[in-house]
């Protein structure tokens, strides 16, 4: 089965985020706005046992997470991604790290970039028409995500959640 | 912010009632096939806090409950809606109560009858040439399921999970 672990920001955040996905994202109706912590990765049923019972013991010693973002930005040119940019964050970042190390070391496709897709897979002409647009805007957010997330992908790509976990680091607890 | 209960069975019965709500459930890109166990009901930040605490201790003491698929049916006249029939089972009963109980009291608008939908909002004459149809389908099926979800409703009518909590009763552990 394919798996993914994401971050869901507060519903403010995805109802903003939806408003532009619903005309830019095609992947709008497959997930809910999220950061993605670790990219697709497949597993069987005994492995996901021992990939939950790690990432268990790295929950209960990560506190939540205070995420900013400042800005749209985009991955143009590798793709034509339009997004609200993450700030850098060692929390974050460490997070994401963890997410790929024990039983979840996998091959890195990117670098790290935590972000909210705003919209992708547009022609080089929408995405530069989008993409000027929405630079104007006065986005300026932080919140503070006390959680996350083990999905699996169906069939149709939408993702069922799995596994919630709290991130129970001293704040948190 | 509006809350709802629910149960989502395995990847493999959900991409089979994703094949027919595909084509006759406008709902289909909001939720995964699910098991509704608690009605959409409204809550704030504390008062989900303290249902929270509330459902973990009734998930601790609940055992993982196995459903029995064994035909589809609908709820005409009261509406059109085409499901897959679980199976009485006081389990899920039990569970759907202590759901509507404590901090968790509501009015339930319709007698709990366990189902996966599979159509709705079908106009009369499309309602009953499905369900004659799926009708004939041999549909039985069994399966164990060990955990469900509490989500929470975005303004464009699509849901995302909050919290999972496990069934941990004896033969979960």
């Amino acid at each position: 089965m394919k798996y993914g672990i994401a971050m869901f920001p507060s519903k403010m955040l995805q109802d903003k985020v939806n408003s532009y996905r619903k005309r830019y994202d095609p992947h709008y109706a497959l997930i809910a706005p999220h950061i993605t912590l670790k990219d697709p990765f497949e597993a069987d049923e005994n492995e996901v046992k021992s990939i939950i019972s790690y990432i268990e013991r790295i929950a209960a010693e990560t506190d939540p997470i205070t995420i900013d973002i400042t800005k749209v930005s985009s991955f143009y040119p590798v793709n034509n991604v339009i997004y609200l940019k993450v700030e850098e964050n060692s929390n974050l970042s460490a997070l994401h790290d963890q997410l790929y190390s024990g039983p979840l070391e996998h091959e890195q496709p990117y670098n790290f970039v935590p972000h909210l897709t705003l919209g992708q897979k547009l022609s080089d002409d929408e995405h530069s028409d989008v993409l000027e647009r929405l630079k104007m805007l006065d986005i300026r957010h932080s919140e503070t995500i006390d959680r996350f997330q083990l999905l699996y992908q169906l069939d149709n790509g939408s993702w069922t959640v799995y596994e919630t976990f709290r991130l129970k680091g001293r704040s948190g607890r």
